[in-house]
C-alpha cells in the first residue's frame, strides 16, 4: 500500500462527563468517527469536534450506535428493522445538520460497539443499517469490520465498503480479533504496535497471537483516543508510516 | 386574507406510548410540526409521519424542544447558548435526515412548549434557536408566537418569520393567550371556534375573553391533534374556511 | 383451587403519555405490578397508583425491567450481572420508597417484558434478578413464568416463587405461550376467556391451541389493563370466579 | 467547635464515564453524598460507592437532583410540586434499596446543583423536597446551603437541618458564595484553604473576597472529589483539623 487512512472514535463525551482527547487525536488521523448522541456524544461536543475536524481537514463520519447511554452502546439490543433503520437515519441526519453548520459533511458511517458486532451476522440489523445509509446518501462509505454480513449487503446496495484494521488489538489465526476477555486482546507496547502496522501496510498481513501470519484486507487503521497515551500512540504510528513513505489519506469520497 | 395555513403538532408518540392521530390530522392541515425526539417523537414515529405528510403534500416543519421526555418539553430549562444552539441543530438535522429519506425536506422551525415561551423574552435562548436555524438553512421560516424576541432576532438574521393564531385558545385584550391556569384558556365549542377563525381570517381580529376585539397578525392557524375530537375540529375549520372561499396553503417556501 | 390471585401491570404511563386504566383495573385485581421507571412509569404515576392500591388493599409488587423507555423493556438487552443486579435493587428501592410514603410496602417482584423472557434461560440475568431480590428483602415473592431458570434459583435462594397464568393468551401443547407472532397468541372473546379461567381454577388445566388439555401450575392469573375493554374483561373474570365460589386473594406475604 | 463533619459528592460516574475518585475521597470524609441516578450515578456505581462507604464507616446521604443527565443537574428546571416530590421519593428509595443491600442506610439528604440553589427561594420546590424527605423518613437530616427557604420548611416539618461550608469556594460579605462566573469563586491554594477552614472551625468565621470577616454557621464542610488534587486537598484539610484537635464526625443520626 502506498496510502492508508487512520481513523479514531471521538465526540464520546456526554455533558459533564469527558472521554478521550478529541483535539489531540485530530493531529494524527485522517478520518474521525463522531458519536451521534445515542451511545455517547452530546450535541455540543459533536459540534465542537466537527468544527475542529473541519478546520484540520479531517473527514467526518457518523459513529452510529444503539440508544444506550448507560451501556455506552456496548450491549447487544434486540432491535427490530424499523426502529434501527429509523434511528440510524436520525443519527446520520443529526450529525449532518451539525456538519452543515460547520461547513463540512458526513462522508461515511461506522457502526459502533455492539451494533458493529451484531451486523456481522444479524441479517435484520445489518439490513437496517445498510438501508438507512443508502436512503440517506448513496455516496456514503461504510467503514466495517472484516467478514461482515453488512459488507455484503452494502455492496449489493451500491455503497462503498472500507474495512479496518485495529492498531492495538491482537488477532487470531482466522483474522478475527482476540475477544477482550482473552489474553492478548489489547496491545500496549508502542514499538510492537508501530512495527506491526508498518508490516501490515507493507505486506497486508498481521501476526496472530499464535504466531501465524494472517492476510488482512483493510484500507483504514483504527487508533484509539480514549486511554492515556493513546494520542501519543497515534502520533507514533503516523510518524512511522510517513517515514516509511506511506501517504496518510482519508478513504471517503471528496478527500483531496 | 385570501389564503391561510393550518398547522398542527404531530409525531408526538414515543415508543409504545401514542399521542395524537397523525394520519387523521393530515387530511385537514397544510403544515405539520414534527416532534424531533427531545420532548417526544421517536425516530420511527417521525419517519412514518413524515412519509404520510410527504404523500399528502403537507409541508414538514421541525418542532424543536428541550431535552425533557419526562416533562414533554413543557418545563422551562435554563439552557445556556451553546447547548441550546447545538441541540437545535441536532434536532433540525435529525428530522432533515428522515425527511431526505422520505423524499421531502424541512421547510420551517416551530419551537415547542416551554422553549416557545422562553424565546419570547429570553435573549440567550432566542438567539440560540435563531442562530442554529440560520446556520442550518437560511431559507428556513420560523413559526412563532406573536410578540416574540425571537421574531426580532430572526428577522435581523434574514430568516422569514410567520406568526400563528390558535384556534382553540382564548385571547386576552393585549393579544396574548389566556394562561392555561385561568378560565377561558381552552375553547371547546366547535361552532364558536369555527366562527372565530372565520372572523379572524376575514377581519384579522379575535374577540378576547373580556369582549375586546383584538387585531391579530398571523399567517397560520394552529389546530390540535392530541385530544378526542381534535381531528373532527380541524376538519370543521378547514371546511368552513374553504366554504368561505379562503385558500388553504402552506406558508413556507417551496409550496406549490 | 379455592383461592386465586388476579394480577395486572400498572403505572406504565410516562410523563404526558398515558397507558392503561390503573384506577379501573384496581377494582378487579388483588395484586398490582408497578412499573419502576426503567421501561415505563414516571415517579408521579408510580406514586398515584401505589396510593390507589393502598387505599383498595391491593398488594404492591415491583415490575422491574430493562432500562429502555424507547423499547418499553420489550427488547432483549445483553446486561451483565453487576449492572442488572444493581439496577434491580435500584428499582426495588425506588418503588419501596414510594410505597413507604404511601403507607404500604413492596411484597413481590415480577420481571417485565424481555427481562421476564430472558431469565427463563439466561443464567447470568436470572441470577442477577434473584440475588438482588434476596439481598433487598428475603421475604419477597417472585412472580414468574412457568419453566423458568429464575424460579429454580429463587427457590435455592430461599425466596417464595409464584407462577402465573395468562387470561388472554393462547397456550401451546407444551404449556408455553403461543408467541405473539403466531395465530392464537392473544384471545379476545370474553366468554371463552372466562370459561377457560374457570376451568383452569377448577381443574388446573388449559386447552392448548391444538386442543390438547395441558396441566398448568399457577397461583395467579395475569389480566391486562392496557387495551380497550381490558378493565371490563378483568371485572368479568373476577365476577365469574366469585360466582363459582373461588376466593380472590393476593399471593404474597402479609395479605389478610 | 470541637467536632466537624467533612462531606463530599460521590458516585457521580455514569456508565462508561467516570467522575471523581470515590475510593480516594472516602479516606478523608465522614459523610458521602451519593448521586441517585438523575443527574449522575448509575446503579452499579452507586452500589460500589455505598459498599465502600459502609466498609469505612462513612455516613451515606442521598444527593438528589433534577432528572437531567445531559446537564448534570446544574440547570434550573421548572418542576411542579408533584413531579419533584415524587422524584425525590423515588431517588431516596432507590439509594435506600442499594444501601439496605450493602448493610447500611440513608441518613441524610443533600439537594444537588440547580435544585440546591432553587430551594433557597422557590417555595414550591423547597416544599416538594422537604415533604418528600419527611414522608420517606422523619429522622432524615437535610444538608443545606445557609439562608435557605428549604431550611425553614424542614425545621417546621420536624426534620433536622445541618448547614454546610465550602472549603474551596470564595465567600461574599453577605455570607453567600461568590458565583462561579466571578473572580474568586473557586480557591486552589491548599495552604490558604486549610488555614481558612481551621479558622472557620475555631472562630466560626470566613474571610470574604473583600476582606470582611463573616460569621458562618455550619456543622459540615464540603470538599470536592472531582478535580485532580481534590483527594489530596481533602486529606490535607482532615490532617490539619485533626492536628488542631478537632474531631471529625458525621452529623447525622446513628453515628457513633
Amino acid at each position: 500500500m502506498h496510502a492508508i487512512d487512520l481513523n479514531s472514535d471521538a465526540a464520546e463525551s456526554f455533558g459533564s462527563w469527558t472521554m478521550g482527547d478529541d483535539a489531540g487525536i485530530l493531529d494524527s488521523i485522517t478520518s474521525i468517527n463522531i458519536a451521534c448522541g445515542f451511545h455517547g456524544g452530546d450535541a455540543r461536543t459533536m459540534r465542537r469536534t466537527v468544527a475542529l475536524a473541519a478546520a484540520k481537514g479531517v473527514t467526518v463520519g457518523a459513529h452510529v450506535g444503539y440508544r444506550d447511554l448507560a451501556g455506552f452502546g456496548r450491549r447487544f439490543i434486540a432491535y427490530d428493522y424499523e426502529d434501527l433503520a429509523s434511528e440510524t437515519l436520525y443519527q446520520l441526519g443529526a450529525l449532518a445538520g451539525i456538519a452543515r453548520a460547520e461547513g463540512t459533511e458526513v462522508r461515511y458511517v461506522k457502526p459502533h460497539g455492539a451494533l458493529a458486532h451484531a451486523i456481522q451476522h444479524d441479517e435484520t440489523q445489518a439490513r437496517a443499517v445498510v438501508d438507512a445509509a443508502a436512503r440517506f446518501d448513496p455516496r456514503l462509505t461504510l467503514l466495517l469490520l472484516p467478514g461482515s454480513r453488512a459488507a455484503e449487503l452494502a455492496r449489493e446496495a451500491g455503497l462503498t465498503v472500507v474495512l479496518e484494521a485495529f492498531a492495538d488489538r491482537g488477532y487470531r489465526a482466522d483474522g478475527t480479533l482476540v475477544p477482550r476477555t482473552e489474553p492478548g486482546a489489547v496491545l500496549h507496547d508502542e514499538a510492537q504496535i508501530v512495527e506491526a502496522m508498518l508490516r501490515f501496510v507493507r505486506e497486508g498481513t498481521v501476526t496472530a497471537v499464535d504466531g501465524t501470519v494472517v492476510p488482512l484486507e483493510a484500507a483504514s487503521i483504527c487508533v484509539h483516543s480514549d486511554t492515556p497515551g493513546s494520542v501519543a500512540m497515534a502520533a507514533a504510528i503516523r510518524r512511522a508510516l510517513e517515514d516509511a513513505g506511506v501517504q496518510l489519506r482519508g478513504f471517503a469520497r471528496g478527500e483531496g
